[in-house]
């Protein structure tokens, strides 16, 4: 089906406004007569709410509501936001509410909404909010929250465990008994925050002529957004329109819906008049969604040759406060973990644990470069002790090309059996190797030493589960203007996917990219959607941009043959026309598509109306890419400062559809990978306080800290699962980056038999291994 | 595929808002910063413009905008609206103008649009307008216009003649050449106004957030406005909304875009602020299109028995000053007359001549009452010169039921046969004449003449073409609310559309009506649509509705199924669930539809997202309703005023969707009819000058002329054209009602041998008859 698909670098359509300062984020959505929202925030993680006195805030001038949640809930069908992503695993129902009510449970949770004339006004109300706390025991810590005895993080609750569940296939237990080698490691991944360049924000407008509401909001699930604000709200789709303006970035936590979006929508309704909220940066840091604090329990049994023979463990994971989306962070690192290596038998066990920490969904990965952390430490702890090089160790177990599409012996939740379905791992890791000079490292690494200086190698491979279905809406239309429209219900956020889909269109249709229009994240022009998340919307919604393409070409050369009196063969769509090859003949596209609306005495070709196609195709199955990093670092022993010197990346994603934007995602992946191997740490006290609320405090990653030797290559596995061949890859680039990185830093660092078992690592950590802390 | 459609007088959706006062019309739109449009008219029906000065209206405080054409145009993508209808039949172009320029050519055309804060503002700038015009011979009337030497319309047209086309079939000569009987009379039906209770409107909003523009209009073609707009302005499709709030009622006239529509956009576009012009009456008098002056010369070629042989003649049509449709009024005229008899040869020549006057477009009707008229006129008087009565005559000609479908030998203008599809023709006429005791009425009438009280009666048999193709849009989606939207692109204008539709929708989807929510004339919500007029939208988008709810249906059992691991066979939508057959087994709409938008782990039923369908089901031929009205009559000797004292009507749409809906409809036509019959009489002067432009020189019809003794029967012929068996209705009333009152004036008058060839009969026309006036 992909014919001549002449995948290229077109001029990306989002360019142009995004480099001239005309790109429109949520805060450049300006209504007219638009009030401005901000919320009060509980100053404690555990506390139980007396009282509240709003009386002096609904009398400052300016303030036009003031909700608490006695106030709001009597204007809500639903008070509380259900859970997005059901499970069996579940032990706890923690449904966020609206506005805490008689308890919260994180700092950061918001216990009332004001709204204001300006947001000065509505800040400086906040501060007139008497709210009677009664302190409670607060639960920081995921591991400690399991215990028997711990306090717990809701009042009243049976316990902290949230999500249990085993993953797992063969006998472990017999891998392990029959073992030439076992090693064993405690490892984890602290907590770190998206820090998107835009935060989360939305403007609610309620319409004055027509009983609906606009929410533009900074999303990346616009049509969840709509379900739940009809379900909070009681109203119906049709009343209810939510569109993403330009994004700056998601990352993850945007495709959770928030309480702020459940209380803006609800005051704009009560006020009849535009509400805008706007997340500070300090917001972004309690109130949006957070990764990890994920602690691994691990064993690794091998064979004397260095084969895997199984793995077995325990993982617990921090679900924070409330469930937001789901387990699936817990479940994406466990079940990522064995997925690029030949594993015969497998059993990891995940409990999730309360805590009194903002709540954790996915960010960039979602899990995935933990598991991928925990396997790589295993594979380098087993090298150490077999004397192997730890690229060759990898190399015996990857799992072979020849053995592609490779049928795991690994289940998703739904029961369906993990494919890999296309890529040759070895050759990909083979390529790293080579680009790193991995070879000669040992060389480079010793002249170092004798100058003082301490250089280490690492490599890590994984393989990420892509384009999550089981579909994306895109229709294709052909109106009376000439212009071809395009309707998603993908939601970019960064990734290019206009100019993705109307690559995609424009091929089919005459190759005049500027003829086409996009209209992505709206649910007024999508009927229905899946958004933006797990590296999907070019495999699902360009796969079925490229269905209804075809489509919509075909009744096109339909149309134009009645009109042209030609036969189709022997017609072609030439920018905006159709002309019979080879001939001054032609038709208009634009008077293709007013034939096709029905025309007097016009005997509408094929008995069909209109010139469009609406497509939903469905693939159940992931689509896997995988990579492979290798990371160079210089350690630095006076201050701990690790340096990477040279990071080199091969990862294959299938065909490239646009290969400098393929190449900016992986990128940006590595960018944020290095963030979580080296800098990024979300801190908190023993009473859960957080205490990198700032960019002063919190180590976020910026240009300067990023390498210069970085080398990207690219093999292409086409994969057999979509017409186009492509698979996700929005993550690929952080997914192997943390575990490349600790394992170059351990290198660097192997006089000192430090183990790096900790992201991220910080130069005092490296001091202190080179002090000699073995407990780390 | 009806299967157990239960047609049924279900309480209409319009009714509680329309009730109670909470309906909405164009007027009552009101935008936030809206501004007032007020149009300069031309005095004069025929002037040159020498020059034009606003700056003193320009100075008015309170004046926001004045555009003539010359600072309009340099903004429009196209100046003049290009006509709607093309046909080889047209001898001149004539699209209007968005303003007039250089020229104007009947009283009424817009010259310049004034926005102001109020339309009071914007009114009493429009006299300080100064127009230097110039002014030039009128054309008045459309015999004259044709004559040798007249003077044109248009300065430099080389002639008034815009349509010529010849209808006809078999050879009439040779018809009239071997007739025992002809006759031959010269008829005309005067130019009348629509008159809908809301005038013309538009409030045009553009969006400050989007580059859009909603456009809330009293049109019954939104997508025509849609596309329309687009062109002028050079908009995509996307930015532009057009919308139809409620509509107080179209009949013809709003399914024509007018210059007003362009100018008012336009002017929002510019000024960047909501602008909203509404029609006044006087306005609608002088500037909305208008109906009929046909001057008819035909002749009857009958056998002694009766049967008719040949029609032929010719007849000349006022086209008014522009182009604003077609040529169809005058094609529709022509093409009825022949319809409901056996005409073996037939050949009208049609010309169309260009007036000094508003343009014509349809009315109710669309010049089939014309040819109605003049075909029953005709066999009125072959009946007198046979010495047939007049019911005989038609009985011996009517197209019998053993024919049906009959293939008449006439040809649409896309060369598509006629086929009269369903019917009995003189089941329905006997039929009314039984209702109208049409054998005891000679009894009657002597009884009266004793008493010196003139009483007639008169019979006319109609067929009408309804249905109008090719298709109508409609889509149906069960929303996660479980709600049901369903959108189409038919626009109502008190048909109750939006009840007919639900009530098919619902009947298929668990038969409460409330829980579907029906879209219509918004082309927001449906990507394609004609709209409404020809009696079409219950045929189309009724039709489209139940294909595609059949489909939602389907989808609905199939994902129930799934949900439910129950057979399909053994499922039951019930109200707002599907409940598994004499069990307590269940699962909401709301849960299916959720189920099938995609959820973690469950496999999309049938390999499909979504549970909707979108249908524009294609029918090329239209589908004839038929009937017959029988009139009776007593004159007033000494006023000459006609009293309509029993008025029965026999008709036959098919399969009665809503029976009550369809009678209200057939009752409205009947009203109309008398109005075109007795009152409606739109005069010019010699100058062209319209002479009737209030509702005290112009004689509406009101509820105090309708007859009390209305009786209206219901024949039920399915036709097999579309699958619920219907046909369209809203015009049937009209079409017969002005040849019956004539017929019966005519027998009330024939001791005074008068002949009524002319409509409206007003009481001068009687006393003049009365007076032996033969030259009528």
């Amino acid at each position: 089906m992909t014919g001549g698909t002449a995948f290229r670098d077109v001029p990306r359509l989002e360019d142009p406004p995004l480099l001239r300062g005309r790109a429109r984020f949520v805060d450049d959505i300006r209504a007219a007569g638009g009030l401005h929202a901000a919320f009060l925030r509980s100053p404690f993680a555990h506390a139980a709410i007396r009282a509240i006195d709003a009386s002096a805030a609904r009398a400052l001038p300016g303030v036009r509501l003031v909700l608490t949640a006695a106030d709001l809930n009597p204007h809500l069908t639903e008070t509380r936001l259900k859970v997005a992503l059901p499970s069996p695993a579940f032990r706890q129902t923690l449904d966020r509410p609206v506005l805490a009510s008689g308890e919260v449970v994180h700092v950061g949770e918001a216990v009332a909404i004001i709204v204001a004339d300006d947001r000065y006004i509505a800040e400086d109300a906040l501060s007139l909010i008497e709210v009677d706390y009664d302190p409670l025991d607060a639960v920081a810590d995921c591991v400690a929250a399991l215990a028997d005895g711990a306090p717990t993080a809701h009042q009243g609750a049976p316990h902290n465990l949230v999500g249990d569940f085993t993953l797992g296939f063969g006998d472990p237990d017999a891998a392990f008994a029959s073992a030439a080698v076992v090693v064993r490691e405690t490892l984890s991944q602290h907590r770190g925050v998206a820090h998107s360049m835009e935060c989360r924000g939305l403007v609610a407008i309620p319409d004055p002529i027509e009983d609906r509401l606009t929410v533009w909001s900074s999303t990346q699930t616009p049509h969840v957004a709509r379900r739940m604000l009809c379900d909070i709200l009681g109203l119906r789709e049709d009343q209810v329109r939510v569109v993403t303006p330009d994004v700056g970035g998601g990352f993850g936590p945007k495709l959770v819906f928030y309480p702020e979006e459940a209380a803006v929508a609800a005051a704009a309704r009560l006020l009849g008049r535009p509400v805008k909220w706007i997340e500070d940066r300090r917001e972004h840091f309690i109130a949006a969604t957070q990764e990890r604090d994920q602690v691994w329990d691990v064993e690794l049994a091998m064979d004397a040759e260095g084969r895997i023979l199984g793995v077995r463990g325990e993982m617990i994971h921090d679900h924070g406060a409330w469930t937001a989306r789901g387990l699936n962070v817990a479940y994406g690192a466990v079940s990522a973990m064995p997925l690029a290596y030949i594993v015969p038998a497998y059993r990891i066990r995940s409990r999730s644990a309360v805590t009194n920490k903002v709540p954790v969904t996915p960010i960039r990965g979602a899990g995935q470069p933990q598991g991928v952390f925990a396997m790589e430490r295993l594979l380098d702890r087993a090298a150490q002790r077999l004397g192997l090089d730890r690229a060759e160790i990898r190399r015996r177990n990857l799992v072979p090309a020849d053995r592609m599409p490779y049928a795991t012996p690994l289940k998703t939740r739904g029961g369906m059996q993990v494919v890999l379905d296309s890529g040759d791992f070895p050759q990909c890791m083979a390529e790293a190797l080579q680009r790193a000079d991995w070879d000669g490292f040992r060389d480079r690494q010793e002249a170092a030493r004798v100058q003082g200086r301490y250089l280490g190698i690492g490599v890590a491979n994984y393989v990420e589960g892509t384009g999550r279905g089981p579909f994306e809406h895109v229709s294709v239309r052909l109106e009376p203007s000439g212009r071809i429209f395009v309707a998603t219900g993908a939601a970019p956020m960064g990734q290019s996917t206009r100019t993705m889909l109307a690559q995609l269109v424009a091929e089919q249709l005459g190759g005049d990219m500027a003829n086409v229009e996009v209209s992505a994240g709206d649910t007024a022009t999508s009927p229905l959607g899946l958004g933006g998340f797990n590296s999907r919307q070019a495999v699902m919604a360009g796969t079925s941009a490229h269905v209804a393409s075809i489509k919509v070409r075909d009744r096109v050369l339909q149309v134009a043959a009645t009109l042209l009196e030609a036969s189709e063969a022997d017609l072609e769509i030439a920018g905006r026309a159709v002309r019979v090859t080879g001939t001054g003949m032609q038709v208009t596209l634009a008077e293709i598509a007013r034939a096709a609306a029905g025309l007097p005495g016009f005997a509408l070709p094929g008995g069909r109306a209109g010139i469009a196609a609406a497509e939903e195709v469905v693939i159940d199955p992931m689509t896997y890419a995988n990579g492979s990093c290798v990371a160079e670092v210089e350690v630095d022993a006076g201050t701990g400062n690790i340096a990477i010197t040279r990071l080199s990346f091969m990862h294959d994603c299938g065909r490239a559809l646009h290969p400098r934007i393929v190449e900016g995602q992986v990128l940006g992946g590595i960018a944020h990978g290095i963030g979580n191997a080296l800098f990024e740490w979300m801190g908190f006290d023993d009473q859960a306080q957080p205490v990198t609320t700032n960019l002063a405090e919190y180590l976020l990653m910026s240009a300067t800290e990023m390498p210069h030797a970085i080398s990207i290559g690219h093999l292409e596995s086409p994969t057999p699962l979509n017409p186009l061949g492509i698979k996700g890859v929005g993550e690929s680039g952080v997914i192997p980056v943390a575990a490349a990185i600790a394992s170059a830093v351990e290198d660097a660092l192997s006089p000192f038999d430090a183990r790096m078992n900790r992201v991220p690592i910080a130069p005092h950590d490296v001091v202190a291994a080179m002090l000699g802390d073995a407990a780390r």
